[in-house]
Order: C-alpha cells, then structure tokens, then sequence
C-alpha cells in the first residue's frame, strides 16, 4: 500500500471484526474477520496480526467495541456474546504493538455518531440509533450531540427490561430487549424448533417471508417496536436509525415499522443506517 | 392579605389542587382544594374562584398541570385520570378572567425543576424524579437543566411499558408503569381484594407493615424499581428523587430503594424529594 498517514477505523462485532483503512473521509481498503467470540481480548491480538504489515502506513488507530469500555479499558456488558472478561487493557495494548496513538469507545455510540456526521443522521437534530446484530445495542444523538452517558455503558437499549420475568439475559437481568431480539436470541429460538441447523442470517436470506420464519420475525421485532415506543415516550425522540446485519434485513425493518404503528399513535419515523455495516468504523473516523 | 406582588403557584393533580402564594422564596399562604377528576377544564373554573379575592394581591401565575400541554393547551395522557379532553386553553382562560400573566407546564417537569432550584436536586447535575401519586411520572435533569423533551409529552416515565402484554393502561398501551404502581392502580387492586373500602392512602397510613399491604406494595414498588434500572441503563442516571404522596409514604419508599438493589448491581441513588408535596409549586417559582 503506497498511501501514507491512513485513520484506521477498527469495529469488533459479536461475530465479525472490520478493519477499514482512511484517506481523509474515503475508504481505501477493508479487512473483514471473524471474532474470537470466546474470550475477547484474543480479538486484540487478531487486529494487531492484521495491522504489523501496515504500519508505515497507519497515523492513528480508533475501535469501536461492543460490552462497556472506559478509559482504553475493556470489560463484558453480556457474557454470551464476547466471553467473560473485565477491564481488559484494550488501547494500551494495541499502541503497545503497533506504536501509533489508539483510542476505543462503545460501538453503538460510534456507529450513533458515524450516522450523525457522515450518514442517515445528518439532516436531523435528534435521533436514537438502534443495532441489531449478534446483540442489540442504541444511542441518542440529541441537538446534534452524542448524548454523553454518566455512565459508560454502551449500547444499552439492549437491556431495557420490556418483560417483567421474562427470559434470563446474559447481562443478568430478566426480559431484557437482547433476550428475544438480538442474533444470539434468535439463533436460540430456532434451535428449539425443528429448523435446528438454520441460523438467523440464514433465515432471513434463504427463508425471508416464509410463515415460520415471519412468526420469529415479528415477535423479536415487537421488542424491539416496544423498545422504540418507550424510548419516544420516555425522551420525545421521533427520529429512529436501525443498523445492524440483521436490522438491515428487509423483512426485519418492515416488521419493526409496522409493530412500532400498532402499538402507538406518535409521528414516529424509523429508517435505515445510510452506512450500512460500516457506521462504526465512520464513527471512528468523526470522533479522530 | 396585605401583601402586593406575589407571585402564584398552582399544582393540578389527580386528586388535589394547590395554590400556594410566593413573596420572594417565601411561602406566604397556602389553599388545598379537590381536584374535578371527571372533567379536567372544570378545574380552571374552581381556580379562577379561588383566586377572585386575592386579583390585587398577584403578579403573575404559573400552572403544573398533569396531562400534556403545548402552549397553554391542556390535553390528557391517562383518561383515568383526570376526565377526557383535549387543547383545553387553559392559560388563555385563567388569563381572562384574573387579567394577570400566565403559564402552564407540566407537573413533572415542574417538580424536577423545584427539586433541582430549592430542592433536594441542588447537589446533582443530573438527577431523574420521579412523582407516585395518583399517576406515575417522571422527569430529567441533565447537566444542571431540565432536559427538554421534544416532544411534550408530561411524566411519561410512568407510560415506559415493563410488562408486554400487560395490564390495560389509561394512556392505551399495556404493561405501563402507571398500571400497576400509581395510586389509582393500587384502588383498583384493593377492590378486588376483601379489603374493598381500603384506599391506598388509607393502607399506607393505617395498615403499613401488615402482611397483605406489604405484598401490594412490594408488587408495585418493583415496576418503580424495574424503571428506575431501565432509566439508568438507557441513560446512564444514577440519582433518582422520589416525589408524589405515595412515593413519599416510608415503606413505599424503602420497598423501592429495597427492590433496586434486588435487580441491579449498579451504583444508584434514591433519595425523598426535600419540598415534599411543594415540589411542583416551588418549580412554577422557579420557571417564573
């Protein structure tokens, strides 16, 4: 690569890692891999691999993760998606290898403000973006401003509780939206049914519309529909931004719209993330 | 009365009506009357009444209303409530016939505004409060200022859905706070119960700590709490204020710091609103 002082955008999903490479607001190049979904600080080890050869070429690096991070440090929000693992030393180690300055925060929050600055967000002064992908995270963009938490939790729409008793979340509570709605909640449903060997991305590609699929579909999206109305009720927003693999799918974000209508009378308007899978790593670049 | 210039404050409730009369900071005189709960804009015609007498006495008014309003216009949230209506010019009206400056808002917000100028909000940059009383409701503060909602919807932390498929709401959704922990859902419980001509207010000062009236109150203060941790994990808050004549009630109070600390690990706290049942006439001041 003959590009010099390249912005390294880097987001570590539940599933896929995404390594994406900058020239001003242009990307130049993407490396995709898969997550060490078992114990998360290995993934920094797989990013360090894949960025030794590009190091002449790197000025700054920025990661966006999932779970909760504070001050470079890495923690575990739910255990099911990423392993269990606390105050992991994320930025430190990374600068260590590569030598370049690092910095992280909380994935929906950069994804929030990749959307706010470079996507669907731009013509609004507030918004809260939702993903949903292996778990369900969201954030609220309010007079143009990522809204800054007091506490460093991210993504936490997930683990709002919308049924009391309901199913054991991995953050530990109860009837949290993650529990029925996020990759991991739905790959587990259908491994109760008899379409045991068909995953959730698969259902939604090879089986989009058929009668069991659409069942699935609508009851994880009636969560999430919940979630949308009681954060409008809560806060006044009416601007929602869905991202994420599986809340990018077709069938998902029709079934989302029309759980969201039938359950309440306010204007609320719901569209797609305008970067698709790469918010994250847009974010990163807003916030260098 | 001698007194010239005053300022006045009104709080209309579920079930009280409050003026209350301000020299400066200082509370001058106070009028409880009953609210009209079956049709809200009968309200403003026992106000104006009472403040007839008192025309050479006031400066200004300003209204905290239950309900929603936008621009002087009162509608109703929870038809249970308080009768069912809607754009009632409720300043316009008052106005009319005192012939002196007026402005409404909403009681929660109003409340949260008093706490945080003169109350027990004055040691936090951000706090949540949270009124339970005849509803529920709730307001934030964030970095020092009430956090305005875009749309204006009043106290609708009470209408945050805990429960999917729930009890019926006043506000029409299912599962709302508001369903099982406000004053008038807790009547509803006790008649059903054979403990028929108990009210709430009557359980919580004549039947507190009896077995039967601990298991009402520790089944509702857990959507207090459910609430309370959904606040905190969507927003980060970790200082809850708790005002209203039921939330005030000791073992009403304790239950809920108690059933906290039952589902989340996370360093929250809950204190009594310090202007008690003044909260909102103090927020009117405070706006003024």
């Amino acid at each position: 690569m003959n590009y010099k002082n390249l912005f390294v955008g880097v987001d570590i999903g539940g599933t896929k890692i995404s390594i994406v490479f900058f020239k001003r607001n242009k990307i130049i190049k993407k490396i995709k891999l898969k997550t060490n979904s078992l114990f998360g600080p290995k993934n920094a080890e797989i990013i360090i691999e894949n960025l030794l050869d590009y190091k002449k070429n790197i000025k700054r690096i920025g990661i966006a993760t999932t779970g909760i991070i504070e001050n470079g440090k890495w923690s575990v929000l739910n255990k099911k998606i990423i392993g269990n693992f606390k105050n992991f030393p994320l930025t430190e180690h990374i600068k260590k290898k590569i030598n370049k300055p690092v910095f992280a925060f909380g994935d929906t929050e950069a994804a929030a403000l990749g959307e706010l600055k470079f996507g669907a967000g731009k013509k609004f002064s507030d918004f809260f973006y939702i993903t949903i992908s292996t778990g369900v995270g969201g954030s609220m963009v309010i007079n143009k401003k990522p809204f800054k938490k007091i506490a460093n939790l991210v993504g936490a729409f997930g683990h709002m509780v919308i049924k009391q008793n309901g199913k054991l979340c991995g953050c530990g509570r109860r009837g949290c939206i993650e529990a029925y709605a996020s990759g991991n909640a739905i790959d587990k449903i259908l491994k109760k049914t008899n379409k045991k060997n068909i995953s959730t991305k698969n259902m939604l590609i090879n089986y989009k519309d058929t009668k069991w699929s659409m069942k699935i579909i609508s009851e994880a999206t009636t969560y999430i529909a919940e979630g949308i109305v009681n954060v409008n009720t809560l806060t006044g927003i009416r601007n929602f931004i869905i991202g994420g693999s599986i809340g990018l799918s077709h069938n998902f974000f029709r079934e989302i719209i029309k759980n969201t209508k039938k359950i309440t009378k306010q204007n609320i308007l719901i569209i797609k993330a305008g970067l698709k899978n790469d918010s994250e790593v847009f974010g990163c670049l807003a916030k260098s």
